[in-house]
């Protein structure tokens, strides 16, 4: 199956949707080779678009991603990958999933979600440039 | 409420799950314009990618997506869109969901879904350079 990284700088976008429950946890994107180490190995490996190297879901947490399934999309240009998450939550601030604000009818964002853990306990190291990606 | 439109050259990604089932159904982009547009009409606008220009879904095919929620993530570079879809798929090849397809152990898709409209049928229009666009 070739998938279409060719289309947009070799990245495709990856849906993260928790097989249990159907919900959406967290959008990345894998270039071919986290997309090879995220089939061989069965924890989500991501591409970080900011720091241009492989990123390890749950390298630093523990809350790794147990795949299920890898689905593809007609256009082969982007991947839904259902999981089993390890841990409380997959947000770096502390949310089950990082999509914890739903946004108003002016545009407000409002968190929807209860906090799951502390993100201050789990990632004890130095801020980095996107803090999403010390996840 | 900033959306990070310009971390990726104007575009997000946008996730639309059914509200109901809690299928994700699809993978667009958006740029700021489509957004509003979304936002403002209630119906799933994207940005497309080929035509560079903006794509109302269902637009050809009356499939269009009625929005019930729009969240977004913590990074505000991604969006989860949650609808009803209007008619019976939104899939060009003729499945509800675009992710019709999951990938076995050798990497090889095996479609998982049955066929819910018949794509001859509803886009009866000549093929578009992205067929996936003719939606």
């Amino acid at each position: 199956m070739e998938i279409a990284f060719d289309k947009s700088g070799g990245l495709v976008p990856a849906i993260i949707q928790d097989e249990a429950t159907g919900d959406v946890l967290m959008l990345g994107f894998m270039n071919a080779d986290s997309f090879e180490l995220t089939r061989s190995t069965g924890e989500v490996v991501f591409f970080s678009r900011s720091r241009k190297r492989l990123w390890k879901k749950g390298g630093s947490s523990g809350h790794v991603l147990k795949v299920s399934d890898i689905r593809i999309d007609c256009d082969a240009d982007a991947l839904l990958i259902r999981v089993t998450p390890v841990g409380p939550g997959v947000c770096h601030e502390g949310y089950r999933s990082c999509f914890f604000r739903s946004l108003d009818h002016e545009g407000e964002p409002r968190v929807i979600a209860e906090r799951t853990f502390s993100p201050d306990t789990v990632y004890s190291q130095a801020k980095s440039p996107s803090a999403n990606e010390a996840k």
